[in-house]
């Protein structure tokens, strides 16, 4: 049983839980390495307070999962065998007495629910999540070295993206000329789908790429990830087609000061909230403050969103280990959109900054 | 309200239900129009066996809904707001007794499932989600104009994607290049991730695209799909590089005169199964049997796998209005595998097919 199996399982015998049974594939994947999306058949993880945990998959997946480095028990069963009933058996067998289930209560179904109720009809049921959010909070040495990985190809994308401008492609031409270059390089796939504005469209923090051609005094703005072994990069750049006015000097200027400020804060022991505030007071005393309306940043690893959240009223401490984006914005509608974003690990000193595509104002 | 959920509501008013709670993307898209990924927020729609349903959305997506044609309520909520509080305060100005609440059984998670009960403490559960896939089973007019722009789409990019091989390109290369020219049509999205694979990989059905590179004699293998307002297509079709084996032009053979006969056994009250066994007898005959080992075809629509599902021991009738895939394949490990599929419409007299790249063999 590895390091996180073993956390989790402590967390358990505390908990006086039974087992847990695990079914999100972002979590079997961060316990057993094995990353399946099982559609709408069952995948799941048993853990116990006690002894070795078991892996459930469709039986097709089994050989999969050993190449991925599982070695303890699994249940693989086939579309003729009901995995509920080789769960009850494998549990009597280990003479285990479901009387409390830990459960991810808001992956789990309700269908699922009431299988596992008719199942075990004394069972209690206790919420997994947050644990299960606190032990991926912070990441450890082979999580950083494929975040770094990630990172690195988020910035090649933006190289591509940006070499790719020039008056007249559409929004989508520069989507399709990011992912191709990135496939080619043998890239397994995007954390999200690749966001390319331009003009007064970068206004909106939600855009959605389309065929708006990109003219001369346009921002263009890349909001884009990657992902390396299960791992998500985030990174957003916003360049100039071919000249900048007065205004988007000063608003490129204000989200690059406001995010190095952000950037400048992260230390351990500092509160999250005060991160959010560094970049946001900048943004304010520039008079943009109503233009930054979303958090400065939030935790990415196996899922591109997850804990920690840097939203302002957010007092829990920073800690080495957690990585994170710094991405603030200043959005005036009609007239365009910057967000400048890194991924960010805390370190025992301050901060590691994974992504480095250069943040001077870039005019294409 | 229209007709769809003219339809449902009078399924709940059979059912004596109080009111169904739609939670899933694909089944609020199915009866408003509006198409939103709420991530972890709520997404609702509540429809009610009389007077006018209600969409429950962050507010931010509120105009999005109008602009895909919502006219009825909606409730707006922003994150200082509880959603559930909302629903049960218009439930109770409407004097709604939640004594039967119908949902999605599979997508309504655990957590939710327990908001629900503590606000209806008295509620019995109703499962909406076979009702709901059969509304969904019979496309009309508006569904089959966008199934047809899929699937035309389908076959445009089947042929860029043969035009593309050549030896050494890789499958990831491929992948690459088809998705570049369909963004540059200005298509939203793919149905699923696409695949091609080439040589003895071809064999695998489940095969993820790589860096494998095609070889003069291999098969090559296109696998994709394209969405078009919603609504999904879904093609295979399998070519060979410079020259074909006896053995690849007789697997190849079978299959194409397997897809066939299931296409040709297509019309109206034939059973389902009918259709599968009228593929797999012909591969049988040519002795390939144990090398198709799934079933004939699958349900398409606003989900790439959605009802009807064509499996041998499927006794329904095929009724005028089902979309489905026919896409019979043998794969012989260390050889290869050849599966062609298109997408059909049944008739009021047969069938239509959707997808019409050719199926001739094409050696390239």
């Amino acid at each position: 049983m590895n390091q996180r199996l073993q956390a989790f399982s402590s967390w358990l015998q505390q908990q006086h839980s039974s087992f847990a049974l695990i079914t999100s594939s972002a979590n079997v994947f961060y316990f057993s390495g094995f990353w399946c999306d099982p559609h709408e058949r069952l995948l799941a993880l048993l853990v116990f307070p006690e002894g070795e945990p078991v892996l459930v998959c469709p039986q097709m997946e089994v050989p999969r999962a050993r190449r991925a480095g599982w070695e303890d028990t699994v249940i693989g069963y086939d579309d003729s065998t009901d995995p509920w009933e080789e769960i009850h058996r494998h549990l009597q067998r280990r003479n285990i007495n479901a009387t409390i289930i830990a459960v991810e209560k808001h992956h789990l179904s309700f269908a699922r629910f009431e299988r596992l109720s008719a199942l075990f009809p004394n069972a209690q049921w206790q919420d997994a999540e947050e644990k299960l959010r606190q032990l991926r909070l912070m990441k450890d040495e082979e999580e950083m070295k494929r975040l770094r990985q990630a990172a690195e190809l988020a910035d090649r994308a933006i190289e591509i993206g940006v070499s790719a401008i020039r008056p007249g492609v559409t929004e989508l031409e520069l989507v399709a000329v990011i992912e191709y270059e990135l496939k080619k390089l043998g890239v397994e796939g995007m954390s999200f789908p690749t966001t390319v504005l331009t003009g007064a469209r970068t206004a909106d923090p939600h855009g959605v790429p389309g065929a708006a051609t990109v003219a001369p005094g346009d921002f263009v703005l890349f909001d884009l990830g990657v992902i390396v072994d299960g791992y998500c990069s985030d990174i957003t750049r916003t360049v100039v087609c071919r000249m900048a006015s007065d205004e988007q000097r000063l608003i490129y200027d204000t989200v690059r000061r406001a995010q190095q400020a952000a950037i400048d804060a992260c230390r351990p022991q500092i509160a999250m909230g005060e991160i959010d505030r560094a970049a946001r007071s900048v943004i304010e005393q520039a008079g943009y403050g109503p233009y930054f309306p979303h958090r400065v940043g939030h935790g990415l690893g196996i899922d591109i969103h997850e804990y920690p959240s840097l939203h302002s009223t957010n007092h829990e401490p920073l800690v080495a280990g957690m990585v994170f984006t710094i991405e603030p914005g200043i959005y005036v509608p009609a007239i365009g959109g910057v967000r400048i974003e890194d991924d960010v690990a805390v370190t025992a000193s301050g901060v590691e900054v994974l992504t480095s595509f250069s943040k001077d104002l870039i005019i294409v």
